[in-house]
């Protein structure tokens, strides 16, 4: 019998990302003054020059302090501390600072071309660029000026990044592999799209580039080799890889049945511009004619058939099977692993955490 | 008297980027190789996977064989040399590596926000990738995905530039301001120019930022911190920012006056929109008429006019008198260094080319 409730309501009872033990609260919140140092004393020079200046640091300042979960610096951490190993915290910190700061970048720019004009409960950058320039009656296109800020906000949060991450050989490698993978799996996405292109292998490919290695195996990859333990690598890659696509999966159902208000983003983007990631693929696969509810002329009518259409078929049971099963593969890729108890019950909670979560 | 005839043809005799040593050839054609041979390797990677995932670095790896002066790692190349230094030729191939794939980042991005639709003498990024799209007749906005596809194409330039900078103390540091610098005098001009700013110190200022420092004076002191001579850092950084400006001036030259085919490259984007780089600037404070050309309703008219009242308000007699002050003093700078008569020759040669050259 399809479902029909919300998406969200299936989930398990929600664990809080605040089980974690003390090590990486404490960690987190060393990311998060670094990064607001930083940023202030980066300010501080640059205001010294022109005033003005200081506006696209303020912009990934506002970013970094709206919120996030933090997820790709908690895994960093994890990946670290499961290892056993005594933090040389002064590194530790800097790899989170690096990766969060990288999450902004990627936020901005995907902002932009998904043409999404809420993030983290605020105007996304493009848009408060844009508003900015509208309000003040400057010269030009306001849009075009905000896509402009935004491009250099992005680029500008690269750079910092790329300013804290630790560098020596196996970790450069991750490093760079993480950073190249998430701009060719955003590609693939963007460019399936404009081709609409329904591919089952293509669209779990786009969701490991761009969320499980990124998100997840990655930021535990470079974690274990902070400290020393690549051997830690198949195992954390086994977790990761499964954890990150469902983490992708459960991003898909929010899309398209979630809530903009608790989600602080704008959501709906994947009907609106035929995003075909698993979710719709599958929902296309079963029901062709979900196709045309995507390409509606009303795109609010076509989303509204679509999300019928999508439960009745039974795509959403599908992928809602496919998150439990790939939770599951990836707590069983941890049971074995030389890791205490401890850190394995950390990875199962995450697990049910990012693939269970509702923003 | 005012001048009337073509700014270019005031040049003294043009000397050619091939009167450098040696040396300095055979290493910028070794970035050209290891480039090529990377973006290769990076393609075959990714073809495995999809091949459509080799578009973006094929556009990276059309844009560096499309020409392009390669003046970033020749300062460089020239900071080491200059210290009669031998080369470690690996570690500085790679740095002038880093430095030109940076610059195709910069090229891409500034390109979108410039809504130039020619570079190197072929569409650039964006318009490559639109006109892809509305060939194909694929879904959405040509002109979007050609941004979104272009944005990515620059993040991926970033990320490749920074898998080769050499990484430690000093130079870490020198490539950061680099980069980040480089962002900020960018936005700098979108924001004056929407702004529509007409102010000499700024304009001066963005110059320094986005060419003196980013094109001339970093590469030298990346060079120099390479062969471990730091303290040549007064003497090059006194060089490349008069040279560097002087290289600002003669773009805003070229940009109003010059031939794009002979450039390459989309010009009269300054007049278009109303970019107050020092030439403007000084034009407005001369004849404040030429506010109202450059908001003409014809743009067509209105830089005809412009260019007129450029030369008759003496304003580019003020800016060719500046390029020729600059490159004294950027090579009077260079003649009480502690560095070889050769090298001494050579960055008086290149101060001159750099200053007076037609694209």
């Amino acid at each position: 019998m399809p479902r029909t409730e919300a998406a969200s309501t299936m989930a398990p009872p929600r664990h809080s990302y605040h089980s974690e033990p003390t090590e990486i609260e404490s960690l987190v919140a060393a990311v998060d003054a670094r990064i607001c140092l930083f940023l202030q004393t980066e300010s501080d020079r640059v205001r010294r020059q022109d005033p003005r200046l200081v506006e696209p640091i303020e912009a990934i300042r506002a970013m970094s302090s709206a919120g996030g979960k933090r997820i790709r610096p908690m895994f960093c951490f994890a990946g670290f501390l499961a290892a056993e190993l005594t933090a040389p915290q002064d590194e530790l910190v800097n790899a989170g600072v690096a990766l969060e700061l990288l999450h902004i970048c990627a936020l901005v720019h995907d902002d932009i071309m998904d043409a999404s004009s809420e993030r983290r409960g605020s105007p996304s950058a493009h848009v408060q660029f844009g508003t900015q320039h509208q309000k003040r009656r400057w010269h030009g296109s306001s849009e075009h000026f905000g896509t402009s800020a935004a491009i250099l906000v992005g680029d500008l949060a690269l750079i910092y990044s790329d300013r804290f991450m630790p560098r020596r050989g196996a970790l450069d490698d991750i490093w760079f592999r993480l950073r190249a993978d998430l701009v060719l799996g955003q590609y693939m996405d963007v460019r399936a799209t404009a081709e609409n292109i329904a591919d089952v292998r293509l669209a779990r490919w786009v969701a490991v580039a761009k969320s499980g290695e990124y998100s997840i195996c990655y930021p535990l990859l470079l974690g274990a080799t902070l400290g020393g333990k690549p051997e830690l690598a198949p195992l954390f890659q086994g977790y990761g890889i499964a954890v990150g696509e469902a983490f992708q999966l459960r991003d898909d159902l929010i899309d398209v049945f979630g809530d903009s208000r608790i989600a602080g983003k704008t959501l709906g983007q994947d009907l609106r511009q035929g995003k075909m990631g698993l979710l719709l693929t599958l929902g296309a696969q079963r029901a062709p004619e979900i196709q045309d509810m995507i390409g509606h002329p009303d795109p609010e009518v076509g989303a509204a058939q679509a999300r019928v259409a999508l439960r009745e078929s039974g795509a959403v049971d599908e992928v809602e099977g496919l998150i439990s099963d790939l939770v599951a593969r990836g707590c069983a890729s941890v049971d074995g692993a030389p890791i205490s108890a401890r850190w394995k019950q950390w990875m199962h909670t995450m697990a049910h955490d990012v693939a269970y979560r509702r923003t």
